[in-house]
């Protein structure tokens, strides 16, 4: 698993040795091509030796980076989510309060369905789409949650089990949504509103957070 | 699409085709062979001789009946998930409110992991665990939604999210459960309880409501 710890990071004086930082290097540059690539053809034309020519890196050694080219995929995939969702954060007045946090987001998710409906359909085309999307978005929907539950803001009947739900719930819109079962152009806005609601917010506020401006791009 | 209505249907004084009965009885052999096979030596040990030699059906006219090993798989599962409905159906009282209906629905989908591990494993490796599980229940918890929301038991943002979204929480706690990455023997009736949360039931009887016991077996 990506996640997995490995080798015990150095210590912020001890600079990477220059074989690791090589790797890592490398395995950046695999990524950003891979990025490319499906941006191009999308992942059905993915080839590992487009990749590795477009990074620059020895075909032989694409497998000391990843398992293999799914994984390659799960990887961007991942990491493009967790972009997403860094870019919330930043853009979210940090005020004490995760509702904003949590209604910007359930916006932003669903709607990559209607925004960026190509990468969405590389989001739920993968075999296991929502551990994908669970593995980038847990650990923030659970500080965020977790924050509004400590500070009486949401009440949950039990944290795991709405984290886990709700993503799956995000999830599952984007799939109707790209899959075209589910026409409904305000679907992240309504999907939204119900989480507020499903989190203990009253039903004005949930209605009036999740209609909201989309926070904007800092500075 | 096991759902698209195909040739009409005889008016029930007309007896179906003596080919159409046939047909019809040996696409329920398969199916029942299927279940008996995964049964014994699970899916990946099922092979569609196996089958058909227990069916007692042409190996060659397999193909007239399922379009592949997994689509027969499919609609095992799909059957199943229905059977399970109905009893719970039968068993419910059906005095007009449907929160007992969704609550004891709800806890017994989600108690498959816990109950029925085999089986619940089965239902979420399929390729589009989300889909079949969909296709097995979205009619019968729109009704019942549905129903609620007209009555004013129930009140959602928007039907088609809450069946979407609800039906897809149950899936991944089920997955999150047999892949051991939610350990919560209690998983059932806290996903029921927040479950009518979402419908608009109120707290204290959302918590009663998910903690009654399950319905008897009629007569």
């Amino acid at each position: 698993m990506a996640r997995a710890p490995g080798a015990p990071s150095p210590s912020p004086a001890t600079p990477l040795s220059r074989t690791a930082r090589r790797k890592a290097e490398a395995r950046r540059r695999l990524l950003d091509a891979g990025r490319i690539v499906i941006g191009e053809r999308g992942v059905a034309g993915l080839r590992i030796t487009d990749v590795t020519e477009r990074a620059d890196v020895a075909l032989g050694s694409f497998y000391n980076h990843f398992e293999s080219k799914e994984a390659l995929v799960d990887e961007i995939v991942r990491d493009s989510l967790g972009e997403i969702l860094s870019s919330i954060l930043e853009r979210t007045p940090l005020d004490g309060d995760p509702a904003p946090i949590v209604a910007a987001s359930t916006r932003r998710f669903v709607g990559l369905a209607l925004e960026q409906p190509d990468f969405a359909r590389l989001v739920v085309s993968l075999d296991h789409a929502d551990s994908v999307f669970m593995d980038a978005i847990e650990p923030a929907a659970r500080d965020a949650i977790g924050q509004g539950v400590e500070s009486g803001r949401f009440s949950v009947v039990d944290l795991d089990t709405a984290v886990i739900t709700l993503a799956a719930g995000a999830v599952a819109l984007i799939r109707a949504i790209v899959e075209g079962r589910h026409d409904v152009t305000d679907a992240p806005r309504l999907y939204t509103e119900q989480v507020l609601l499903t989190l203990g917010v009253d039903a004005d506020e949930a209605a009036a957070l999740a209609a909201a401006p989309m926070p904007a791009a800092p500075g």
